[in-house]
């Protein structure tokens, strides 16, 4: 072991402190006790290494911002705000000090920009490094994926596809803004969070973060509201970043098709209405299933089971 | 990969199933959505393959039992009631549909003996079996480790050991009900739950559940408090199960007051007040630490950082 647990608890104590709002009681007890309201968003999450990010090439601080990116916003696509978080860390004992803690300052500091607080977790020894995190927020009026309607735009928070981009090129030693924009949109995605409340706020009809891929999202939207969603890849083309993704897809001889429609994990949201800001990338009609994109390879299986 | 994902998924949706009471949201949206009160207790906890559990010698219900009673013994351990809880299951790919069915139903029946529904979960794939658990649940008046009162007594809901008796003689291949007993406990404890209830309705002044040692924990609670915890090994004698354990552990050369004090996992409730039923071990006095109670050999060190 290079570090000694009761030192990383108390590193992991002060990290994340315990003097956030609504926080009654925070580490160090059986469990945390925190004021909620009404109606609390629960998700959970988990990354493991070698499947969802590798030491050899993701700093620790961008490790722990990335999965904890993806519980807030799966708080968010409901309509909810992030308010509490709780993360169960699994660790080989090779780790230092110092990883340690920079994965909790960037658990810490993901969480902290949405105004959540990590309030407890617990460590375990195991053969690899696996971080889940249990995200718990306030709704007022959930957002589901049940309530596209027909005639409502389909809207987008920004372009997905600059994850898979990272994780295609991060192996080939690109230089240039872009390349380095993508693979540290691979290594932890920036979300717009505030476009989510942005949609909320416009009473988005139905929500949810693409995590997995826009098409597997559109897809599960389209089905769960009993709709049709004709996705327009002329409307997608005109968004100010494609030029540069399709360049840099074309660069490295790949598909940029495959990385907007079957990438996953950029956590962009995907929100049906009217006039809800965003960019518009289609319209929900009477009918079944998603229209108007091609892609040459399906993009893998969903594993969330919320 | 001996199963499908969509397969495991749908099967899961089945098991977990989404009609509790409170339930808002289920599985099959970007997070679940609840009800809660004013005030809320989260905790989890996690079990890696290897370091908590062994899926030669425990099934995948017991696995499941285990993992969940942790996390709801330590939301009654805040003097609250598990309402709702996720799971995120790391699998590796070469579990049989009917492994994780019964891993499921394990944890689907521990939680749903306290009233509590899990309402959703990830699935990711990795180099051995894990399952992180968060569970949230109500509390109305929160009772932790810090109220502990000169003059109080201390007490436990049952004889804590058995788990460590059962991890002690597994390989063993002993027979009798009592050896059965003891594995059984160490694969999947039975968590006495009402006595927590019972410890709350009394008024306890300071309540924990023993996850890693009644020595470790009464310690925190000492400290925790400002007290000093003067436990009685005469007391201990005299509960009911003090000779059948200590035949146990002599029947194999290994020492009772091990595993009764350093054993931990057993997830019993220790709690300090006045008349409050369970097993008195003691009383809380002024000073510091904890004394009355030798051990040839310190338990490891906590890993919770609740």
């Amino acid at each position: 072991m290079n570090f000694d647990e009761a030192e990383v608890i108390a590193a992991l104590a002060r990290i994340f402190g315990t003097s956030g709002r609504g926080v009654e009681i925070g580490i160090g007890d059986d469990a945390a006790v925190v004021k909620t309201s009404e109606r609390t968003a629960i998700t959970t999450d988990v990354a493991v290494e070698g499947t969802h990010f590798n030491t050899a090439w993701s700093s620790a601080f961008d490790i722990g911002r990335k999965i904890t990116a993806a519980n807030l916003a799966d708080v968010y696509a409901m309509g909810g705000s992030p308010r509490y978080l709780v993360a169960a860390v699994t660790l080989t004992g090779q780790e230092s000090m110092e990883w340690i803690e920079e994965l909790a300052e960037g658990i810490a500091h993901e969480a902290s920009g949405c105004g959540a607080y990590v309030v407890g977790g617990d460590l375990a020894k195991g053969p690899c490094v696996s971080i889940a995190i249990t995200a718990i927020g306030q709704v007022d009026a959930a957002i589901t994926r049940t309530g596209a309607q027909i005639g409502d735009s389909i809207y987008i928070s920004s372009l997905p596809g600059w994850s898979a981009a990272g994780l295609a090129i991060i192996d080939k030693d690109l230089e240039g803004d872009i390349a380095l924009h993508a693979v540290s949109e691979f290594s932890a995605p920036t979300v717009d969070y505030a476009a989510a409340v942005q949609f909320s706020n416009g009473k988005a009809t139905s929500m949810c973060d693409i995590s997995d891929a826009l098409i597997i999202q559109a897809n599960q939207v389209a089905q769960a509201s009993g709709v049709h969603f004709a996705i327009s890849q002329e409307l997608i083309r005109s968004n100010a970043e494609f030029v540069t993704l399709s360049e840099l897809a074309e660069s490295v001889g790949e598909d940029v098709w495959q990385w907007i429609l079957a990438g996953g994990e950029d956590h962009v949201f995907l929100a049906t209405g009217k006039d809800l800001g965003g960019f518009c990338i289609g319209e929900v009609q009477q009918g079944a299933g998603v229209s108007g994109v091609e892609m040459k390879k399906a993009p893998d299986t969903w594993r969330h089971f919320q």
